[in-house]
């Protein structure tokens, strides 16, 4: 297999036309991206080219089927312009277990960091230093194959793109506990980053939108008593002083920025246990005044903290808390990300 | 809106390149496809135009949140020629009830059926006589916009692509009733013919093709209790001379063949249960040699009789009838289909 990667350079850069001081998600891509092909059994052809559309069949059968899988990183430039990512490991492992629960070819270790590292060099540019600024990085893999049996394709493409970021959710959350709309089902595909997964959630989150709630936290499918997760971010519930959050299953994304959490508790001394929480015992716990935090954790918001909730039409609001548990976390997190301080547990990548 | 359809016509036409006796499924296309945009609000420039690849942005939302839904449909062509589609209607309703499910807009009923017969009428020398022969039908939306928030797209592309079709299930069809993977949850997209519904199967169907089945009966997620459906077939049983098969609900797509069944079973006056069908019933009845049949309804199969299962290491043979349910209601569809009976119910449409 040649695994050489061929660089062409576009001759136009687009980076002076972007306000980096006002971006909206995802939506200003950079200069190139990395592109592989699965052909004949292997990934070949891996490139680097200037970002761009690309040719498609009508008959893709990512287009019918949804064969499709994604990963969400970001990388990050210290005052000394050096670049880092965020625990990229993870990521690979992830994108390769969201892949073979889609029953698409796992992608090569070496190809995935060569071609992450080698992208990011060259666009090194787009990453902006400052608190908060980053580089979202986009993996993703779809099945190319013209053919439109329901079945996996032969051909695919693997690529990453990149978009600049700042911070994810501004706005005050509220959200809605999921009562009738589910995510994911058990013995699904809930635990990968399916794209299917995503646009499922599109017409609940609607509805709530028209409620006046940003996300919805979902249940579990079968009795819509536990709560699991918010579709882009894993759920953390504090009570008192005892962090609260689901354990990982087949409907729930084993999250990266979750991990670290659960990590960076045990390092704070902070209780937490990992365990169904029902959403009885938290309105339980808003009621009393004892649920003093909920937040969420993922790659694009890091740290979203929750100010309130609705549940069987009661509504909750949670109290503004001098030194919460999501701002100890996020600041915790990004001064490592941003390498402001030390990094115990190894999760910095020097690009 | 602009709706006159815009229409280009090849120079090229490969229909004498294809081996019609010799035909995979959903592997050729025929020369032209239709094509409408979504963009500010509206659909707009609807055109026919080469079937061909498309430019697309590898940030197209289809790509990385399965904003995508289809529809399975079939052309025929009786001995005069003269061309027919089968309850295309029921079609067109489930392709906005699964756009809706999927935050997609829904696609104009008139625009739907020019396009729709425009492009059969162009494409009628690719219609082949003879019972078994068809156009398989293939309209789909899939959205478009280059942008990866996790949110609705406001720029789609509604789709027909025509592929010329045999008979779709040839083999001794053996299934394996679901103990442990699902395909869809209690308040998720399982009626929605979403794309996502099917890459989601083809993980759990390649560990049954390694033992020796064909297809999944999927059955509740959160019991694995009761059978609802294959995948690409609605699930019919016959014990002793009555009919059983599932409810449609959330889980399970509302299939048209699979209503037209249900109405030739009254018409025939056999005996139907729509009701939940336990494994454990099924099971008993299969030890006592109660269970006759069982036979899956779909556009692409139309009927396909199953000719044995496993469960829990339990196999079962089922025995082969010479006056099948599953005959009988093949015959009588296809008679409809191909224009050789009366049409009672007015399911045929002449294009």
């Amino acid at each position: 297999m040649n695994t050489t990667i061929k660089v062409t350079l576009t001759d136009h850069s687009k980076i002076n036309e972007v306000d980096f001081n006002n971006l909206l998600f995802g939506r200003v891509f950079t200069d190139h991206m990395f592109e592989c092909d699965f052909v004949d059994g292997e990934w070949v052809n891996p490139v680097i080219k200037p970002y761009g559309p690309f040719e498609v069949e009508p008959s893709a059968r990512v287009f019918h089927y949804g064969q499709a899988v994604f990963e969400g990183m970001k990388a990050f430039k210290d005052d000394n312009d050096t670049i880092f990512m965020f625990r990229p490991d993870e990521n690979f492992r992830r994108i390769n277990k969201s892949a073979k629960r889609l029953a698409i070819p796992e992608f090569p270790e070496n190809l995935f960091f060569d071609g992450l590292t080698n992208l990011l060099r060259i666009e090194k540019n787009w990453i902006k230093k400052g608190r908060g600024n980053s580089l979202y990085i986009r993996p993703f893999v779809i099945a190319t194959e013209g053919a439109i049996a329901a079945s996996p394709a032969s051909k695919y493409k693997f690529m990453i793109i990149l978009s600049p970021a700042q911070s994810y959710y501004n706005q005050d959350v509220r959200v809605l506990f999921a009562e009738k709309y589910s995510r994911s089902a058990d013995g699904g595909v809930g635990f990968a980053k399916a794209a299917g997964n995503y646009a499922a959630q599109f017409y609940p989150t609607s509805l709530a939108h028209e409620k006046g709630y940003q996300q919805i936290i979902w249940t579990d499918a079968s009795t819509h008593e536990y709560l699991e997760e918010a579709g882009t971010m894993n759920i953390f519930f504090r009570v008192n002083d005892m962090l609260l959050t689901a354990p990982t299953n087949d409907r729930i994304l084993d999250g990266v920025t979750r991990k670290s959490v659960i990590q960076l508790a045990k390092d704070n001394d902070i209780e937490i246990e990992i365990r169904r929480v029902s959403v009885a015992e938290i309105k339980e716990a808003a009621k009393k005044g004892e649920l003093l935090e909920i937040f969420g954790s993922g790659t694009a918001a890091v740290i979203n903290p929750i100010h309130g909730f609705e549940h069987g039409g009661d509504i909750f609001d949670l109290p503004k808390l001098e030194n919460s548990y999501a701002s100890l976390f996020k600041q915790q997190l990004m001064d490592i990300q941003y390498n402001l301080t030390e990094d115990p547990h190894n999760w910095r990548y020097k690009v």
